[in-house]
């Protein structure tokens, strides 16, 4: 069966080049590799023969495309147009110079250890792929704490617990339910024998007393903590539904920890995001050639030529792998075809950003935080807490990721902000979280993607980047034009995140290899 | 104000002694360490003056009152039946004598690096106290990954996905709330703009889509995951409230996070659970003699006699504290009072026990789990992946932890099991979780805590050591006998935690110190 469509891939192949090949797989369910079984991905062994391959992009999506051609014998040359590898995984150390378009120049000056993680900033652990290349790399992992019970909710002026609105608010639906359980609403809805079994159960589920109430027991927090001999707990006063929906930004919180991309547990490279990147650069470093911005690309027969660096310089190869961000792609001097040019015009792009201080870390001397984030409907959004070396006496605080988590607006608008004004609302958030503690913020960086040369933006959304399949501007994108591939996060259905850049890797290495295979079988 | 008070307690102290001023105390809503500030706890300086306490038990509250009793100027002597300090903080290590009453002797075979933590596990993050300790003493503090969204719940003999239950869950309970809403049904529980609002929000909340019918949106998890190109994600079917709740068992497994001292994050010392104890054993460690059992106390005047370790040696000293557990305090040879006496006796212990085996990380090589837990009605009731040196060759799994956990009757039944039973069923649970992978696990350990010496038990349980406020044994309990303090989780409502012995210490050097300096004042 699988020979039988090998065959006519080869034949589609032999006649169409590798766009043809590629829509035949599709059709045939066959297209690049299987997502159940990604970690194990390899080119076949020696398959490369030396052809040569020219990369453009050393992010995720570039260096894992560099890694799997190099191991199959291809000869790789990456050309990157920043002077570091990373791409939109960019963690920032004393010492880093921070440039955004149009602003003023920032340095960071946090001490050795500390780190802002400017780009990606957490990896789920369902992410198998970027997971095992940082197993199979060497790379440290530890747990990147993306909830935090104890953490503080500010919406509509009032900072409250995170335990307290997501117990509270637990507890009132199912109050609620066994109301509507008790007085027989619910009859027709579902068994009898089931709708008591659900009764039962909601009594333990909200803490509901005997007669259906909602009785906070220590969930949503004490207002005397239990402690020692006399010390009873005395959990705190349930708060009304109206209360616990104050404001329309208060949605997100609620069910961030519930997103598939999101749930516990998350990790983080030990000592900055960028780990695994370093590690694949480590691998693959001699390709690399840094401060190489990519300024035409051309098609010459069934070759790619392609100028780069300030000098103007061009390289000819047999294949490319293209993972430019559209917002780069669409102004690329390029032969592509019409309809491809066409695709790649205004997708828009997340133009988040982020505000970061240097700090004694008085959210776990103080208040015992121990990673997490804090949701506001403030400007800001976000407050991140670091994961690592808990007790150390200074961290990073990232004191605002404003990505439309709390209003869609809202990063169009703070990157549209001076760094100063980023600033200052970051610091009066916190110091509407902590009282008192915002003097202690120093070394501020912030970064907007937006700003940010060769990135213009976090990465592609809107409405032909959703959840559900994906129409003809996307199908347009993920073609072969000749032999030029394309990859980055924006080819893939985990978009935003470096899995996506990977997974998207494998897919053109899947269909490149193909390609190469077609023509190794025409010249012999 | 507060002046007033003191001088109260001290007429009452100098009346009456310590028990006096205790109950005084209490009255005057003074008892002891405020719990808000307990972590900044000291006695006054120079206040021990050279007096001299014996401490019974080199547990947390031993060393806890050992340690701040030092700083005081106390001279400590503390008594510890074992040949190593923790109690019911136990980290196992490779060539570590197990010993369990009755049973054949095991030894840990575990390589260098691995640990099982046979009684205290975790610490959460809002045990300030404990935290406070580690932070002060520079003990490295790791997070402890206490939920995991991949992990399994094995119940009614099917395994799914802990994300699959929480959500399928989540979303069953908003789908019904919202068709009693859209019937009216609740119309009168709330008013209609707050029902509207909340109406709304069950849509996200819950997954609901515009007819209010749970649509699972890739939180419960896919049946295909999204990935590179045109690899879209297929979200899991909705599981049905009846498979949802197919077993008794799996009701706290719902609950488990949410529960105030299991909520993220929660933490553990770099290196086994035992860290935090054998760094306060560094500060003390010339004050503690191992191997000495206590096997008789007496009064004498103002003053205390304890007949300690196999050659019957008898010290003296000023004061007492006593952190024994009430299986042995209840058959110590004491002149406790009558009344002391009775409350000790008879009270349940809990005799959880663990299983663990050492093996090749497959969990997270072929399932990528990283920490978390694992959820069963089988007798192992919990799996316990581990979360520290991710990627490790080797690691420890506590493939059984049997508290009660899903059925109240397995504590009991499974400490009663031979090793090789309890070993068989955790490997039969593992084989259910991870086909084919239970012939991987080696070296098990089993301890049950009943059978446990010096210990007999995790922690009081039972009806006088509920959440509420507790009546007269336990109050009993709580009070000094003359010159003998009484601490341990058990006299806390921070019960089976580090927390509670510490906090209780506390509690009880405050009245010590409240007594030395009645005695004091009395010797001027």
């Amino acid at each position: 069966m699988s020979q039988t469509r090998r065959d006519v891939l080869t034949q589609l192949g032999a006649a169409g080049g590798a766009s043809a090949v590629w829509l035949a797989m599709e059709a045939l369910g066959l297209a690049a590799a299987t997502p159940a079984h990604a970690e194990r991905f390899a080119l076949p062994a020696g398959s490369g023969r030396g052809r040569e391959v020219v990369i453009l992009g050393a992010g995720i999506g570039g260096l894992v495309a560099a890694y799997e051609l190099r191991r199959a014998g291809y000869h790789v040359t990456v050309l990157e147009a920043r002077d570091r590898i990373g791409g939109r995984v960019w963690t920032i150390r004393g010492g880093d110079r921070v440039e955004q378009m149009g602003r003023p120049l920032q340095r960071a000056a946090f001490a050795a250890g500390n780190y802002m993680n400017a780009g990606a900033a957490r990896i789920p652990s369902s992410h198998r792929l970027i997971l095992s290349y940082a197993r199979r790399l060497g790379v440290p992992m530890e747990v990147m704490v993306n909830c935090n019970r104890g953490a503080g909710w500010d919406f509509g002026g009032r900072v409250i617990r995170e335990r307290q609105a997501v117990n509270d608010m637990r507890g009132r639906i199912a109050e609620l339910l066994a109301k509507a359980i008790d007085t027989k609403a619910l009859d027709q809805e579902m068994p009898k024998g089931e709708l008591e079994t659900l009764r039962q159960f909601l009594a333990a589920y909200g803490a509901l007393d005997e007669k259906g109430r909602y009785q906070p027991d220590g969930r949503s927090g004490f207002s005397e903590e239990p402690a020692g001999y006399a010390h009873a707990g005395v959990p705190a006063k349930a708060s009304a539904v109206k209360d616990l929906l104050s404001s329309r930004g208060v949605v997100l919180p609620y069910l961030f920890e519930q997103i598939f991309d999101m749930q516990a547990p998350m990790l983080q490279p030990v000592g900055g995001m960028d780990g695994i990147a370093r590690a694949l650069y480590r691998e693959v470093q001699p390709s690399v050639r840094l401060g190489r911005p990519v300024t035409a690309l051309r098609r010459v027969g069934d070759r790619v030529r392609v100028q780069h660096g300030p000098d103007g310089q061009w390289i000819e190869a047999d294949y490319c792998v293209c993972t430019l961000p559209l917002p780069l792609l669409s102004k690329l001097d390029a032969d592509f075809s019409p309809a491809k040019k066409a695709a790649m015009q205004d997708v828009p792009y997340l133009p988040s950003v982020k505000v970061a201080f240097e700090a004694p870390r008085f959210w776990e001397q103080e208040d015992f935080l121990y990673g997490g984030v804090a949701w506001t409907d403030r400007l800001n959004e976000n407050i991140l807490y670091p994961s690592d070396r808990f007790h150390a006496p200074t961290g990073v605080l990232v004191a605002a990721y404003v990505a439309g988590w709390t209003n869609p607006d809202n990063p169009q608008h703070f990157a549209g902000l001076s760094h100063e004004e980023r600033i200052r609302i970051s610091r009066d958030s916190i110091e509407a979280m902590h009282p008192g503690r915002s003097k202690l913020l120093t070394n501020p960086i912030t970064v907007g993607w937006g700003l940010t040369q060769w990135s213009e933006g976090v990465g592609a959304i809107g409405p032909d980047w959703g959840d559900a399949r994906r129409g003809a501007r996307y199908a347009e994108l993920l073609k072969p034009e000749g032999p030029i591939f394309f990859a980055g996060e924006h080819l893939s259905y985990v978009g935003l995140w470096q899995e996506g850049a990977a997974l998207s890797a494998h897919e053109a290495l899947t269909l490149l290899a193909s390609m190469s295979a077609q023509k190794g079988r025409g010249r012999i």
